[in-house]
């Protein structure tokens, strides 16, 4: 393949179809086709707020299931024609950073984040994996290569919130947000154990999906302070976590309002705008409450993506209520991102499937 | 109440009713009439194997649902008439050992445990608790006082073993034992977020019902070595945590061969014979193999209470196919025990509703 | 002892001598008379900010040595005569919240903080020690009992700091503040392992003393911005983590500028004033970063007191530098605490012997 | 380089100089010389006891300070010229091992010990390094390049030791064996917090090191078992934590024996004989005593170079009471390597500087 086609980023606020040369496949990497495809918010994030800065012809999408088509010359683990799930975040391994066990920060901040970022993403018909043996998982039998892109970003993103937030056995969580990655968290707090389950959103139909996934209560922001809603439903007890998977600097002020001492506030929210989160001095316990305030991007690599496929092959988790709506073309991911762009009441993640 | 009846070991190999004087309640203290109990294969242990030594006169039980009839002069939480659950743990707070994080040998080794090991235990009209602010929980609505039973020893010791196993999302584990404390077991490491959980036993009801739990794979050691069952089952790939919730201390030597560098042998089982648990020095790395091999006694008390009813409260965990026998007289809370001495095909638990 | 003389704060920047009913020693509980005293900023904080709101004849202090003059009935390992290390935090042991791991939270935010808070303190002829086994140690031979009162709080307080930072082998640390808790946290961060450790502060005497407990690098916040400082001294390279004992709010700016992906800014500082601490939003890697903010007071209780002062037994830590002025009549403690409010260059702690 | 002259085991029991071919530098990979070098013990069992099974003209050595003389066309860090630290295990980064955290066992049970295991190791001329940027740290300035040998593998083993031990402040340790590895656990403790350390070993010249690095207690076990020795001078209390760095499989019997509920036995000594390690069943708590059993290779790598490389350059470890033989020729080396196989009184590392 000489050449390849894929959906870019021309511009500030500009997507289109462009033509680029295939990358080259050095000793350790892969090229991949796609098999599936999904849209995320970053991509509109990054295409219509800026949130990397302004890019050209940088080719979208980090949510991929793929087919390798060529492997370097010291990858061990895949050859052409090995279907693969792709993790959205594809740490250099032999890094510090990733040493440490903060992979997706090899480099610098978020630099394990390459996929249309620092280089051209996976809608394309051809995209580059660095670090194949190390990045690459193969897709287990019986995973459905759509349901293999939820493991991209939304699964691995809502379940490091539940990490971050160290979920135990009938905790009492909140997750704000319910979008994909919020609902995610809801899904993975429950597989760790949580009891009470709080979800904060509005849209109806993410409602039910929340309940599915074991939200036991759904709060909407709408329809008052989010504080005073859930405190009135615990008859004033704090909760034990809470998972910020939507809001703003400012939704900080509130988790700590809820949360006891001893518990965690995590982040799994991309903020885009705002110079300060802020936590609320007496709150926080004058300095001395024990709530613990962390954010952090989704771990990446194999054996995330390895060890989470094991939840669908074995039936703890499914992720089809997510796919919302589904295309078969190729050429439909701009549709797919538009429709991303747009969100309507009853979407949660659009997918191509080639 | 100046005498109570009780259901007591009356030495070596015997039982029987005996009549004793009720127990003073001190400050701190709570005495309780029981409203439900449950039968322990400890119990067994206590009286015919003397697991504890010879014993006279002492009421055996340690499972309880119970309601509080007295309290002490500093009990701030409970009061006469509260409805409440009973860990079969019930440790002193002040202790090091708590402060340090291991209640559960407060004061020494295994001394949390008091029930019918240094005091009387449950099977009586009336029952002394320690601490009661520190060792009761409120009965919640919604949740059936035989169920509450299963709170006492059977979820918290299987639960135990999860949590010790560190399970993680999509870990493969290996549930040694399918009585009521493996099933929890299994449960627990499901409610954990494990992916594919071998459960080893041979009776067919207890298969079923570890299915019902989660198990994914059922292995009867009666037909075949379960090292080599498990690892064909997984094609050579060694398992990433194995829990011990029966077998012996020749166990361990099978467990080693099972799990992965990195990986968790956790125990929850009594060792009630063998002078020595062995661990196989090749399979364990020749002492370099990071394969780390730990047991513990459930932890007591009204956190692990207050929390772990949660799951059953919001519907995470269902007990009540451990209930497999049912009675409705305090009297018959002796054929319950004999019942666990000579344990059916079909038996998991008796409980006794009063 | 019918009544007892104490100093007292008799409300709003007053302090005074009172005479006191002696309190009553519950059966779980100790009375104490004190034979070392050291006023705390806090107790400035009481009196003369409002800190805790207006106060009438309340008995200030929380650190002290002692012996033990009376027990309660259910006591066991201590009796009157005993000489012992008091914690200034004595928490509810049997509360949820201890059990948990945070019992200077036991009760409610910061509620394991007894003295000079919620009862009287130990500035008094007399002082009262609730749940005295889980809240007394012995004092070990070989420690001096004016040495033994920087055990109740400025130890305690310093290696709480090191321990919520993490500190590894070899880790960097910037320790802001230098008063005896940041001295203390310089310490406890070498005693975990640190590499390079950063102290900041303006004090001359201050800074001789960090050098002594093994700061490498001073830095007065009086001669430019600490980030633009130690950023230079460390060639831009972010640094493992950050231990708060001084400044106030806006400090945590400074902090997350300072630390790695992976770090961790710890707080021991009482944040008196200010709504809000403020997280800037960039630096915290928009959300990602997985910088965790963290603050708390230190845990109470006997267990930590008997661990802190092995240190000192075997000469891993040697307080006596922190205690630069010493008095020797119980009604000196008066001089001390004004010494205390109105902080002379080369002040660090006065005690009082008695 | 055409070919090279390395120090070799040429078969069973037998040693010698040969020449080979010089390795091929991979494109992450580098080729270093040696700048200084010292053998170890484990050099002694793979050419005298077989450990590693029969080899031939497998060149030998795993602790080196080095110069490069190449790097690979991928390699970023590191150029020809600049002087490393080589540790003495090198993992596959990109492994889901080292993914894990347990990169020492990346590829499989220790594969990531590859010198004089799986390829040459480094008493050659030249030696190759896999994984140059993840595998090689700097040496930095101030450190002396004989004490940088100690960081290859008798620092990073022993503190690993204190490591698994999660030694805490305050804590009784117990370390076996005195050698240079044990030597280093007692130093590791002692910087993670510990109070009372005792060393176990006979050599004086040994234990007069161990005091030296912060033993507080020499126990000899020739003059009496270990166990009543160690539990005579704590007045029967169980210490906290063993590090076994020497001993065989029969010593965890013994550790058992001397750690509290909750404590953890730790091990970094190669096991060489016997089938089974034993751990006492009732002083194991019948199963449920919490006293976790672990035992673990060096992690190697970077990261792990870096850290402790710090610990060295801001003074807090001095690794030079360790180098006891001095050497200044490459060929010294076969002296040296015969000299650990005899060991004198008085020896604890000869080093060979170039």
């Amino acid at each position: 393949m000489a050449t390849f086609k894929g959906l870019a980023m021309l511009g500030y606020n500009t997507i289109g179809w462009i033509e680029k040369e295939a990358p080259k496949c050095g000793p350790n990497d892969a090229l991949c086709r796609p098999l599936a495809l999904s849209p995320c918010t970053s991509d509109v994030h990054t295409v219509w707020e800026g949130a990397l800065g302004d890019r050209h012809d940088l080719i979208l999408g980090h949510e991929a299931s793929a087919e390798v088509i060529e492997v370097g010359s010291l990858v061990k683990d895949f050859k052409a024609g090995d279907k693969v799930i792709i993790p959205a975040i594809t740490p250099d391994w032999q890094s510090v950073e990733a040493q440490m066990g903060y992979s997706q920060h090899s480099g610098g901040m978020l630099n394990g984040w390459k996929f249309s970022n620092v280089k051209d993403g996976v809608f394309g018909e051809c995209f580059h994996v660095n670090e194949a043996d190390g990045n690459l998982a193969h897709l287990p039998e019986g995973i459905d290569i759509s349901d293999a892109v939820m493991l991209s970003d939304m699964v691995p993103t809502g379940f490091h919130g539940a990490n971050l937030a160290e979920v135990e056995y009938g905790d009492t969580v909140v997750v704000v947000g319910i979008g994909p990655v919020g609902l995610m968290a809801v899904a993975g707090s429950v597989l760790r154990g949580a009891g009470r389950v709080f979800a904060v959103g509005a849209r109806k139909h993410c409602q039910e999906v929340a309940r599915y996934y074991g939200a036991t209560d759904i709060v909407n922001y709408r329809e008052g302070d989010i504080v005073k809603q859930i405190l009135e439903a615990t008859n004033g007890k704090f909760v034990d976590k809470v998972i910020l998977a939507g809001g703003d600097v400012d939704t900080f002020d509130q988790a700590i309002k809820l949360v006891r001492r001893g518990g965690i506030v995590s982040n799994v929210n991309y903020l885009g705008t705002g110079d300060y989160i802020k936590i609320p001095r007496l709150d926080w316990g004058l300095g001395m409450g024990h709530i613990c305030v962390i954010g952090g991007l989704m771990p990446g690599g194999r054996k995330n993506m390895e060890y989470l496929s094991e939840l669908l092959v074995h039936g703890r988790l499914d992720v089809s209520p997510l796919l919302t709506h589904r295309f078969s073309k190729f050429e439909d991911v701009e549709e797919a991102l538009l429709m991303m762009k747009d969100k309507t009441e009853d979407l949660i993640k659009p997918v191509v499937t080639l």
